[in-house]
């Protein structure tokens, strides 16, 4: 309500904005309007100094990290000695790092052959690029005068060259997410096994190397992202000259690289993890009776595998790719705006701004977890990571307030489809990032409402235990609806808003909001996975009952802040799928998506359609691989004698392999219904089929993931209250092993795949077929609709 | 492929005719294009006459089902006698009248209660109506020149009067409705008893018996619907005169008022059946380990009423509602062509002729199963039942043609939002209601090949039990999903076919098509509970395993074709939302719905969040009730000595008090969603955020109904594969009481819900919202928008 007061008002103004300015020029460019108040120098020297700093700040906080010694390098005996307390065997810190490196094989194995795979697509994909841009102008070589888009008559890049670039960037942003998400994994790995050690010190140390650790990820993800994209725009620049939109198009192929790598980390790696899950969980824990992270578990070291190539270096890449989308939405948007035809450099760069100065704020945020408000006992955990989305959110508030008005011209126009161009004051644009930012937050504490043990919702779905599984089913699904309704609510308002205040343009920007916090998200959210995977150590080495606690209060509230992570992602992605949806309709010369058209209408069916398909395909990939999985911890433990006494160690290696083949076989259908579609919608029925079909599944694709993520959640987390005891509540359902608790765990597991597989899988659907329908939109719009008579 | 080929062709025959015609005339009236070939008298003796015979029809199917006594009327203790074999002991059928007795009490019990809330709805809704629509030209009274929308100078109808025969015209719908809805649950609580006293003659009388009852129900619905509005519309246009326009509109609240107690029949119903057969099976089957059915559950009575109020009154309150809703769409948009404009009656009642020749094309379709090819063994009774589909497909085919080339002139012209008006050749409607007939038996078979338990789906299913519950509910949920696909390119072909060739009219000509075989159609799914029923009875009067087999068996293949009619019920329901979508957007004044734009596109995201809410309350709401149930069965189990020894009965009416009051506090949330979505949406935010609404709850909603309906009937056969235990597959998995069963009997119950409460009920949140915008679309258009700055 209030947001749609504001956007009234917002629009109002606009409107009457418009009008004045329409009545002074015939047409209205920029130079007219103002410059900006921070010189293009200024921001050439900002945006990589940030990332700079970003990277420092990674590379310190890993220093700190390191220094908490597992196995020395120099002498293959110098184990860490506990401080105080805790184990002091050492043949139990030996199993710890004999553990972790079994960990760390497992997943640079699985990392290896995901990307050999990558290879071989981004090759081929890479070609394609090239030959379908290329034959928009036939390969044409020779610049010439830039059509109407551009009024002012100047030159443009031959197609040739904007193919060559797209290619280019779009190697560049795959190359730049594979190393991201391999560096993320590699940290996580590196830091699991000191989580648990230093749980032996105290909650606090145990919390700080987690934590610590995730941050490394976040920043170094995030200002390598930027760098590199920066470097970029620098370098293409060069051979493009004046020709902005030429060189923003060719930049659009970064998000497309940047999420092709998400599609394999996230469907890949979504599958990876949930198969070990499933299997060791059907075999270990209700077949044989044994605990989670039981070290006779064959399937025990691929499940924690599992949690750094999917939750590590999965949402990393989808986190990514929605960066790298949003700010090459933006650009595609802008480089066609008066900041683009007056080659205002600073303005062009106001998404990067955004996301350079949101690393400053970000690093300021972390100070405060590691250093001001340090976590002393288990209670302080949850509050302390969730004071962490809220500081950065608050910080970033005027943040974004003094790159609005610092770095963009007072007023400027944006091209909108099929209307006159919209005058856009940069006070505006303060507007459109903060909807963005705080419909994030909103986002993230309403699924920690839907999703943590804390509040009715799981309480509820906990106490249907009492009648069976099949109750906490229909709870938990009827729980996920629910928790769709305000977030949808939210999206929906910052869409209005940054829509009437700067059209596309608004709705890039207030995706970049969204994810202008995002190396603190991610910090929090790989803080998650690193905490699963230190529990598991400590089980598995058997460190004993009182690490085993602590590494499960770290765990629980991780599972809280990985549940906000994926609101988190959700709801970027449905922003960033908008802007470029936004992004497409103006590449593609479409001036309106009218759904009571046919073309349209079809489109939007069977776009509505692909999340049902899509999941349907990973849902089942899921079952198939676990079930492969269930066959060889069978038999293994029916093989291997003296395996379930503990005397010898299972094949943890089958295993690994099992769930390397199986994800990375089971990926090809689903991955292959992303990349296919737009080229087949666009192809064959033409740019407005298209348009529909990305309007379709977006729409559609949110509510799927945001119920999906959410139910499987609260499902985890309702077992997790039984299994504590800590209320009269949950006490009178448990203990573990009881009829609730066996009803509770059913619902956990059918909520695996469905809040680590198929609904974070859908913000890729969404998001890649709309940032391939950009980069090829050119192609579409010459050759596509074959089959619906053109695009006439 | 081939659809899209077709539409082609047809979309370039029928451009290439828009630019003859407009060539020769700048205006083009049907006038010029040709007169129908059938005159006015005659279709108004056809309809009326048509309508009769299947009235006859009905009564004479009831005369031959009546013949079979229960208890005698004038003695209390003439009891039917077996013929051959079977029971022979009177106090069984003393206790199969008494059973019998004790359903149609609970089930007169719930709909009295029903309508009277009913009652009160309606009526404060007409006072609604008639005040809304009213107030859009300040209740005047005086007949004006129409507005451009008919372009001859007529004069129209005062709005006051549009206001006063759309709201008689609602509460003859949902009177028609009601009365259909109740003479439906009449007859199957008549034909219960008297199925399973013939499975002691044998399997061909007891089917005779159960699929005669079903026409009588399918038969009557049919031509009452039909009748009612045929003179309605003669009523009617003795005030409208000439202004057909005015006449239809307010005819228009004829399909309002069926659909609003669809709200009643398929909610109230659905929680009323789903919480009483949860509550009973959570209860007897899980906890006191009886079978179903079992005389000594509390609830037993209640499930068979459910059986009856929601699988019957609400499924056929559901149907009439798409075709009084798909016919008003029909007449809304024709009143607007040029067959409205010339005032060509025989033409305007196309849509009444194409379901007075489906009553007579069903009535011989019902001939070759009850006189041609009876049904003499078990194997032969799904065959029949299918073949019922196809006959009736076939045989309508060239009856359509005919009714297209006699009763349609050569070539009509049909208003296009925001296009000039396209001419249309009477051959084309034979395509567009073709196209929605064989859609329909593409999805009904597609249906089948995903519930039947006779192909690899729900065998896969099955199958996943083997590892428990959890994959069997992953499995299932996939299966779900992906039984959306062909279903939704199959709509998506008849709506670019039939959009392609005749615009909005041709879609709900094709909505008409799907519906065309309605009779049938409802006849194959009220057979479905009436066995349920009938097996029921059998298992409580203890009538013996021979009869209880016969029943079983009849019981199975109503699962199957329960599938396809809700199959049906969703295709259908699709289209004739997208036409009833047209006809508003054509009343609303909407040239077009742009989902680039701000207002639509968070329309089109919020309404296709709308049935996440919608099933998120309604799923939550059969929980709710059901856990009130089993607390009252385990009440009584605890509390009455000698009931689980068979010597004390339990208290039936007090179980099936709790259901009819739970449903009808549980409807209320849900029904509020429906009724005031588009109030808000249209009041506040205007009529092209409303037009996004529908869209996006249509597109979203016609999926997740698709798929809750295939899963939960997949879970259900896949639960009666295993029981059956007929294949070698199925033997490994049983018996009845395996880790197997259990675990498909945990996805049996998870089902229930989804396929016949929340699924189900989707087709009524989007088909009541749309015609409910309809019928309100001039007083949006006049008054809404007052958010969002009006409806410029």
């Amino acid at each position: 309500m209030a947001n749609a007061a504001v956007a009234s008002v917002g629009s109002a103004l606009s409107d009457s904005l418009v009008k004045t300015a329409m009545a002074d020029s015939g047409t209205m460019m920029g130079g007219e309007l103002g410059a900006t108040l921070v010189s293009p120098w200024a921001a050439q020297v900002f945006i990589p100094a940030a990332a700079l700093i970003g990277m420092a700040f990674a590379i310190l906080q890993w220093s700190v990290v390191a220094k908490i010694p597992v196995r020395s390098a120099a002498a293959g005996d110098d184990y860490l000695m506990a401080d105080e307390g805790g184990l002091e065997d050492a043949s139990v810190i030996a199993k710890v790092a004999d553990i972790q490196e079994a960990i760390s094989l497992g997943a640079v194995s699985f990392l290896t052959t995901e990307y050999w795979y990558l290879t071989i697509f981004m090759t081929l994909f890479t070609i394609i690029i090239f030959v379908f841009l290329g034959s928009v102008d036939g390969f044409g070589r020779e610049w010439k005068p830039c059509d109407a888009k551009v009024p002012t008559g100047k030159m443009c890049a031959p197609g040739t060259a904007v193919a060559f670039f797209s290619a280019v960037a779009f190697a560049l942003g795959a190359l730049t997410s594979t190393l991201s998400g391999f560096l993320g994994m590699k940290i996580a790995t590196y830091a699991n096994a000191r989580t648990a050690l230093q749980a032996r010190k105290g909650i606090g140390a145990a919390f700080a190397a987690a934590f610590r650790s995730g941050a490394v990820m976040g920043f170094l993800l995030t200002a390598n992202g930027l760098l590199v994209l920066f470097l970029a725009i620098l370098g293409f620049k060069k051979y493009f000259g004046d020709d902005w939109v030429g060189l923003y198009e060719s930049i659009a192929g970064y998000g497309l690289g940047g999420s092709s790598v998400a599609l394999f980390g996230r469907v890949g790696g979504g599958i990876y993890t949930k198969a070990a899950d499933v299997g060791a969980d059907l075999v270990g824990k209700v077949e044989r009776n044994i605990p989670e992270d039981d070290p006779r578990n064959p399937a025990v070291i691929a499940d924690n595998v599992g949690d750094n190539v999917g939750d590590i270096a999965g949402m990393g890449a989808d986190l990514f790719g929605s960066f790298a989308e949003s700010t090459c939405a933006a650009l595609v948007i802008s480089s066609l705006s008066s900041m683009g035809t007056d080659l205002d450099f600073t303005a062009m760069s106001f998404p990067l701004l955004i996301t350079a100065s949101g690393i400053i704020v970000c690093l300021l945020t972390t100070l405060v977890a590691t250093d001001i408000q340090v976590v002393e006992n288990i209670k302080e955990i949850e509050p302390s990571l969730k004071r962490q989305l809220l500081i950065s959110s608050v910080l970033m508030t005027p943040t974004i307030f003094a790159v609005s008005y610092l770095c963009l011209p007072a007023q400027f126009s944006i091209i909108v489809a099929g209307h006159e161009d919209k005058v856009v004051k940069n006070w505006y644009m303060f507007f459109c990032v903060a909807a963005g930012l705080w419909a994030g937050l909103i986002i993230g504490y309403i699924t920690e409402y839907f999703t943590s043990h804390q509040y009715s919702p799981v309480r509820d779905v906990a106490d249907a235990c009492r009648t069976g599984a099949a109750t906490n089913i229909i709870f938990g699904l009827a729980l996920g609806y629910k928790s769709v309704i305000i977030p949808v609510f939210a999206i929906a308002g910052a869409v209005y808003l940054s829509y009437s205040l700067a059209a596309m343009y608004g709705i890039a920007c207030a995706a970049l909001g969204m994810l202008s916090t995002l190396s603190t998200c991610l910090a929090i959210d790989a803080y998650g996975p690193i905490s699963d995977n230190a529990g598991g150590i400590a089980e598995m080495a058997e460190m004993g009952p009182a690490i085993r606690e602590k590494t499960d209060a770290l765990d629980s509230a991780g599972n809280t802040t990985a549940a906000i992570g994926k609101g988190f992602a959700i709801g970027s992605a449905a922003l960033v799928s908008l802007a470029l949806f936004g992004a497409y309709v103006n590449r593609a010369g479409i001036s309106e998506v009218n759904v009571i058209a046919p073309r349209e209408f079809v489109g939007l069916l069977v776009g509505a359609m692909l999340p049902y398909w899509f999941s349907a395909m990973t849902m089942k990939s899921v079952g198939k691989a676990a079930l492969a999985m269930v066959e060889e911890v069978r038999r293994q433990f029916n093989t291997i004698a003296g395996l379930m006494e503990g005397t010898v160690k299972p094949d943890y290696k089958k295993c690994v392999m099992i769930s390397t083949d199986a994800s990375l076989r089971e990926m090809i259908a689903p991955g292959c219904l992303v990349m296919l579609t737009p080229i087949i919608a666009g192809y064959l029925f033409g740019v407005y089929t298209l348009a529909g079909v990305l309007a379709g599944a977006l729409v559609s694709g949110v509510q799927m993931a945001i119920s999906a993520s959410n139910t499987g959640g609260a499902w985890d987390n309702a077992k997790k209250f039984i299994e504590a005891g800590n209320t009269e509540q949950s006490r009178a359902l448990g203990p573990k092993g009881s009829a609730c608790h066996k009803a509770a765990v059913i619902g956990d597991t059918v909520g695996d795949p469905l809040k680590d597989t198929s609904g974070p899988s859908l913000n890729i659907l969404i998001k890649l077929m709309a940032v391939e329908s950009l980069v090829f939109a050119p192609f579409f719009k010459e050759h596509g609709g074959i089959l619906f008579g053109g695009n006439s």
